[in-house]
């Protein structure tokens, strides 16, 4: 089969050249390039209908702008007072509310002095979320992701101490090969290569892992440099490799390693020009006259024509809106304490998904020392420790201050700890944690806040994660909706965790609405 | 030797904490962390002395300044009516000059809208050109180098058709993971890892590849979507994996795919916001009382004191200079030509050099058509075609226009060929090229413009390449000067190709400039 497709492409290629070739490769769905972005789902007129939806988070307001596009007349309730939701970007001045505590951002102003509590990401293929940034004019910029000049930390391995991270990357690389190579003096082979092209692996082998001619690893400038090239007659020197059983010995390999291999933390990763929240803050300027802040949803009923949704606005008055189909974007941490008209296996559904306990912590750094005595620009440093990772900014590079992600925290064990740790609390374990990778931290750092998505009310956790059973048995059930109540946001996708799935859920959901509002 | 030192830091980080540990290891030059960039040497006074030098670069910029801070009086002279040499960022209306041919930049005027024929990248562990983008308030931004959305194409392999990045990268190390685990299977073992540790090897192998529970590589979402995951049910599935014989026929595996490995082009890479040629236009505007323009030497003198530069202005007018010392840091080709009392050695030394054949193409595009229809910002494209790569853009995206690098040449035999074309056959070739890759590149690609480094006057090539023995025998030559004459630049280093060089080598020759002011 693949054989047969293959041998009729290069026909293809040969009569007709390599575009012919590509096309054809394209119309049999062969390439791996990635189908175009379909954007959103066509709808009927609108006519002025009313949609109402709960939640001016990214679901609700592609919603949103979506209908009005089509001639709707969608209205947004938003119990918060900014729009956004989790996409959210703290800066001078702005206030963290959790449950049993209040922060204050002391920094001072500046574009690039921001900390984006929840999604800090945009993957160059969540095309939907970046078509959006497009239509509302948010610039966006290339950030690092995962940068080989940050360090890897874990106490069981190197006696604690900090390793480059392209020391770990590449000498495993080189280790890997070197086996490989090994595998290949012994007759294994893999898939399908002939003993002809036993030669060619080699060479692969040996470029693929900067092995030396006898096919074994002892070293490479990919890993950093004993002594850096320079002027003069300084050459550089390749360092010792990392020994491959304290590598082996660490959780490095179990994430860190692969970390810029991962189809959503690979290259191209982008960012909003100054944090992530220009996106919700540009859609509440696009949409302001159709979206209510303040409007805290109380009940959701049922009627004869469709949904009746009592809010409570800022100022404690009680209001009451109909319409025959409402778009509930809440989370449901934040739907489950609502009076809701749902059927019983809705009910179940809601109460199944388990949400992650995820949390940050950012600081104010005096000086950018992470770069002037570091060169480390952007990405991450991962330990064993609790923080788990800390973020180097990717803009506002050589100014004098920089906000630092400290802490990074999204394992259930983790992230309930951290959670249940007042702000002061958190600020210092971030601290004490950091000086494992970054001994002079305390002298550069101050003025940390902290946000833990369980304790942030109108959230309640930071993102959906269907367990196998619950995703077989229960998603499906809230996809087909609840009589006129449609469920959309990242939880209502297969990209949770991203604005991409909140984008692609609320496509879905339009769809449906387009059914209904053709039907 | 090794076992004791890691014993000696486990038990210091036993007794006094991992930061004792890390402190310790530094001390022993055990981290790899690169060392703290050292800075300029220190000069002793300048007391107002000249310095001529020859040259306006980035290694004359760099020596000018350095010596305008020790209270020198240098003087550059610049052939060119414009600082930077080959730090260069071509703009609207620009002119590019070669010796057979003069070529307008056509482009609207745009902060994005620029092209760096020359260098195009900052490395982040080159420290010495990143110092001075600080100093002299040149912004610099995050740049995608290496990205895992772009294609890769070889007319020996596909039938020709372009392969996502994320495919063969992540596919090829699938494959080179299951080759490793079969070498395991089979009790071959690396790196002193011990037969215990093999269950701990092969799930280091399983995560390295992505693969399945029994070791063997079968495709991965590392590698990109059959179907990406979306809103509603669909969920995300891998694509087949590609054939490892076609990958083994391509020359993907002959670079492009370690490149991101690679120690000058690993992440983070960065660049100065508005172009590379932002820096050697700062370094003008601050050094412009020492710099005559226009000034192009046309002999080296010995004299009894030192040195005497003559040299011509733009208008013809004939001047000499004298000075005890004379930095001349004019690529060989150039220096080559100049009438110099330099003894036999040096001769032979400046002659011994080869200058890189590098040549770029860019065009501008009327529609950013790789971000908005493959979703591709920034990094490059590889082909096996003479057109070598394609760059994207790391700034301005989403804007409506941009500048694409239709071609990045520097083997001798293409380069050769590329500076022999006119440019008209060139940005031809460059798009029919392209079009392996895009096949819809002509209808949004115009305004071409090319550089060939060999044919561009006060340049004569791109960078230098020193061989083995020209390295050895040579090159020591040129370190020590000849009597007045010292010699810094790119190639009086070992980062030749680099801006790093230049600023090292000026580093390198300032510190033989304090020594003989000393003396």
């Amino acid at each position: 089969m693949t054989l047969s497709r293959r041998a009729l492409i290069h026909l293809v290629g040969r009569a007709g050249g390599v575009g012919a070739a590509y096309r054809t490769m394209a119309a049999m769905g062969l390439l791996a390039v990635p189908a175009a972005y379909a954007g959103p789902p066509a709808l009927p007129p609108g006519n002025g209908r009313r949609v109402l939806i709960l939640g001016a988070g990214i679901a609700g307001m592609v919603a949103c702008w979506e209908l009005m596009q089509a001639g709707y007349d969608p209205l947004v309730l938003e119990a918060r007072k900014r729009t956004g939701g989790r996409n959210w970007s703290l800066r001078s001045g702005d206030e963290i509310l959790e449950r049993n505590s209040v922060q204050h951002v002391h920094w001072p102003a500046g574009p690039h002095l921001y900390f984006n509590p929840g999604p800090a990401r945009l993957p160059y293929h969540h095309e939907g979320i970046l078509s959006y940034c497009r239509m509302l004019d948010v610039p966006v910029e290339v950030m690092c992701n995962d940068n080989r000049g940050a360090l890897m930390q874990d106490d069981k391995a190197f006696g604690g101490a900090p390793q480059l991270n392209r020391a770990v990357v590449n000498d495993a690389r080189g280790y890997v090969a070197e086996l490989a190579a090994k595998a290949v003096d012994r007759d294994a082979l893999v898939a399908d290569v002939t003993v002809e092209d036993k030669e060619r692996l080699r060479a692969f082998l040996r470029a693929f892992g900067a092995l030396d001619k006898d096919l074994a690893y002892r070293g490479s400038t990919r890993a950093g440099y004993a002594t850096p090239p320079a002027g003069g007659m300084q050459a550089a020197a390749a360092p010792q490799p990392l020994d491959l059983r304290q590598i082996l010995a660490s959780d490095f390999w179990q994430g860190p390693m692969q970390f810029g291999e991962f189809s959503t933390m690979a290259a191209t990763m982008l960012q909003p020009v100054g944090g992530m929240g220009r996106i919700g803050e540009a859609f509440g300027r696009k949409l302001h006259q159709h979206i209510v802040l303040g409007a805290e949803a109380t009940a959701l009923r049922r009627t004869a024509t469709g949904a009746r949704v009592e809010w409570r606005d800022a100022a404690g008055g009680e209001h009451a809106e109909d319409a025959a189909i409402v778009l509930v974007t809440l989370p449901f941490p934040v739907l489950r304490g609502i009076d809701a008209d749902f059927a019983p296996a809705t009910k179940a559904a809601i109460g199944a998904v388990d949400y992650v306990s995820a949390g940050k912590v950012a600081f104010l750094a005096e000086r950018r020392f992470w770069e002037e005595d570091h060169a480390i620009y952007g990405g991450i440093s991962w330990t064993s420790r609790d923080i788990t990772q800390i973020w180097y900014p990717s803009a506002g590079l050589h100014q004098q201050r920089g906000v630092l992600v400290g802490a990074y925290v999204w394992s259930e064990e983790i992230g309930t700890r951290f959670a249940a740790r007042s702000p002061a609390e958190r600020l210092e374990a971030a601290l004490s944690d950091g000086e494992a990778l970054h001994p002079e931290y305390r002298r550069w750092l101050g003025k940390g806040v902290s946000v833990a998505w369980p304790n942030i009310p109108y959230s309640g956790g930071a993102w959906a994660e269907w367990s196998r059973e619950a995703r077989a048995q229960h998603y499906p059930v809230l996809l087909k909706g609840d009589g006129p109540f449609l469920f959309c946001g990242e939880h209502m996708s297969h990209i949770t965790g991203w604005q991409e799935g909140a984008v692609r859920s609320a496509h879905y959901a339009l769809a449906q609405v387009g059914e209904r509002m053709r039907g």
